[in-house]
C-alpha cells in the first residue's frame, strides 16, 4: 500500500504539536530536560530523561536539576568557552562508550542561536541530537522542462555504503551547514562536491526557495541512540538545467544520479524511496510547482503547514555581525 | 521607519501561538468560548466571551456552557439543517443590530469542515468571524520577467469605496471561497471578473504554489465588532504574463493596476501599503523567488514558518465525494 503524502510528511514531522492536543504535547515534554544556558531565556534543545543518566556532566559548568527538569550549562561566555566546556563533556562521555550516537564523531560543529541570532555555543555534529538542538542544512534540487511542459528532477541515490539511509534516494545536493557557513555557500559547496556542478554556475543560478521546518524523533534507521529529537530546518534551493547540463557524482555520498519524470518522483516518494528529510522537500518542490494541488491532495494545508513548523528554540539564518 | 518582513506577518497572524508561550496561550483561550458539534470531538472555532451575550441563542439548538465554555449547535444534521439554524441565529442577531460585524451581510455562505473533510455546516460570510472559524480564499499574483532577469508583479490598487482597507494594494486578483467551490475555480472566476483575464488562458496557464494560513485577530480596520478571531488559509497562484498581456480592472473592486518592480513592491510593503493579507501572500512569492533570502533576511526561518500556521480546527481543500 503506496504511502500518502501526508504520511510522507508526518514520518519526518513526528513529534508532537501543541495545537493537536495541548494536555499530550506538555505530558510528552515531562520526558524531557530543558537545555538551558543561564543568560538566555528561551529553552535551547530537549534531551531525553534516558539519556541524562549516560552524559558525564563535570560540576564544575553544569547543573542539573532534576525538579525542574534543566540542565545549564552555567560555564560563562563567550562563545567559545562555552563550546570547549560541552566538547570537553561530549569528549569524556564518548571515551565512556555509553553513547551509540557519539560512535559517529564528525569533528564539524554545528551553531546554537540565541533569541537575538548571536551564536551561543557550537556543538559536535554527531552530538546535537542529544542535546535536541536546532540544526540547519542545505537542499538543491535540480530540475529540467521537458518539451511536453512537464517536469524531470535530477535524483541521487545515496551510496551504498553510507552509514545512514543507504540506497535510497536523496536531492540533487544536500548536507549540513557547519557554523559560520552562509546557506548559499554550503549549497554552492555540496552541489560541486556531491554532483560535480561549478560553483560559479550554481551561485549564478541557483534560486533560493524557502525552507522546510520539522521536528523529528530518531528512529532505529537514523543510527544511535532511538528517541533523540532534531528539530531542523532545511534551506531549500533550486536550479533548472539545461540540455547536456548533468550532475555527476563528485565524492563517495551518490552511487548515481538519475532524470526522473515526475510522475515516477511521485510514486518513488510514496513507495518510500527517498530519505526522509529529503522527501519532505521534494513534497515542498512539487507543491511549490503546482503538481501536488488543492484538487488533488485532501490533505493539502495540513501538508504545507507541517512543512514549515513553527520550532520553540531560537532559529536564524547567519550569524549577526 | 519602514516595517521589517516580520513585522508585516505578525500583524497578520497575531493570535498567540503555543510554542510562543504555552501558557500565556491557554490563558489567553480562557477569554473565549469554543465553538463545537455533538458528533465532532475538534473545536470548530474560537467566540470571544464578549460576544456571547450578544448573540440571540436559540434554547432549542444551541447548548452554551458558561463553565466548560462551550458553545454547541445541538441541532441535528445532516449539514443543510445545521446551516439553516445558524442562519436563523444570525437573522436574528442581525434583527437585534447588537453587532456591526453582521451589517456587512453577503447572502453567500462559507464551508466549515469536520476532521474528515465532510461539511459539518455552511455560515454567512459576514459572519464566520463571530464563531472564528476557519475561512479559505485564493490569491493570485501576474508577474513578468524583465530582460535584465528581474521580476515586476501586476499590484491592484483597491477601490476608494470599498468598506475594507479602500484604497490598499493588493495582488492580482483574489477573494473567498465559497461552499462547494474548487480552489483552482476560485481563482479563475476572481482574475475574470476583477482582473478581466480571460478563463481560458488562466485555467491554463496558472499554476498552484501552495498556501499560506495564519490566526488573525480582527482589528479596527477590519470593519465591525474588534477582538473576533479569524483563522485563514489562502491558496496561493501564480502565472507568468508576456508582453501586451495586461489585466484590466473588471467590475468595481479595483481602482488600477500597475505593473511594480520588485523592489518598489517590497519598498511599499514596508511602507505598510498593502491588504495584510496580501502582503503576506506577496512575502511568499519573495521567498519563493529567491528575492528574500536567508542571507538578507535574518527572520527567515521564522517568517516562512508563520506564513504556514499549523490551526488547530479541521482544514480540507475539496468537499468529500
Amino acid at each position: 500500500m503506496p504511502k500518502t503524502i501526508l504520511d510522507i510528511v508526518k514520518e519526518c514531522d513526528n513529534f508532537i504539536h501543541p495545537t493537536e492536543d495541548p494536555i499530550k504535547y506538555t505530558q510528552s515534554l515531562q520526558t524531557y530536560y530543558v537545555f538551558r544556558l543561564p543568560d538566555c531565556p528561551t529553552p535551547l534543545g530537549y534531551i531525553p530523561a534516558s539519556i541524562i543518566p549516560q552524559i558525564i556532566w563535570s560540576p564544575e559548568w553544569w547543573c542539573i536539576n532534576h525538579t525542574s527538569k534543566t540542565v545549564t550549562l552555567t560555564a560563562p561566555g563567550p562563545a567559545p568557552a562555552r563550546t570547549q566546556r560541552l566538547a570537553q563533556t561530549l569528549h569524556d562521555t564518548r571515551a565512556a562508550r555509553s553513547l551509540a550516537l557519539l560512535s559517529g564523531w564528525r569533528n564539524e560543529t554545528f551553531p546554537v542561536y540565541g533569541p537575538r541570532g548571536d551564536v551561543l555555543l557550537e556543538i559536535e555534529r554527531a552530538a546535537s541530537a542529544l542535546f535536541g538542538v536546532v540544526t540547519y542544512g542545505v537542499q538543491l534540487l535540480c530540475y529540467v522542462r521537458c518539451r511536453d511542459g512537464g517536469l524531470a528532477l535530477w535524483i541521487a541515490r545515496r551510496a551504498a555504503a553510507k552509514q545512514t539511509y543507504a540506497g535510497m534516494l536523496d536531492c540533487t545536493a544536500a548536507g549540513g551547514l557547519a557554523a559560520r557557513m552562509r546557506p548559499v555557500e554550503g549549497v554552492v559547496r555540496e552541489a560541486a562536491e556531491e554532483a560535480s556542478l561549478a560553483a560559479e554556475t550554481v551561485r549564478a543560478r541557483v534560486r533560493a526557495t524557502g525552507c522546510v521546518s520539522y521536528f523529528h524523533v530518531r528512529g532505529a534507521d537514523a543510527g544511535g541512540e532511538t528517541g533523540l529529537l532534531q528539530p531542523e530546518v532545511e534551506y531549500t534551493y533550486e536550479m533548472e538545467l539545461g540540455e547536456g547540463e548533468e550532475p555527476r557524482p563528485g565524492d563517495g555520498e551518490v552511487a548515481e544520479f538519475r532524470l526522473w519524470g515526475i510522475e515516477e518522483v511521485v510514486a518513488a516518494l510514496r513507495r518510500g524511496e527517498f530519505k526522509p528529510n529529503s522527501a519532505v522537500v521534494v513534497v515542498d518542490f512539487l507543491v511549490r510547482h503546482g503538481v501536488v494541488t488543492p484538487e488533488n491532495e485532501r490533505d493539502y494545508v495540513e501538508i504545507v503547514a507541517r512543512l514549515h513548523r513553527r520550532l520553540e528554540f531560537p532559529v536564524c539564518t547567519v550569524p549577526m555581525g
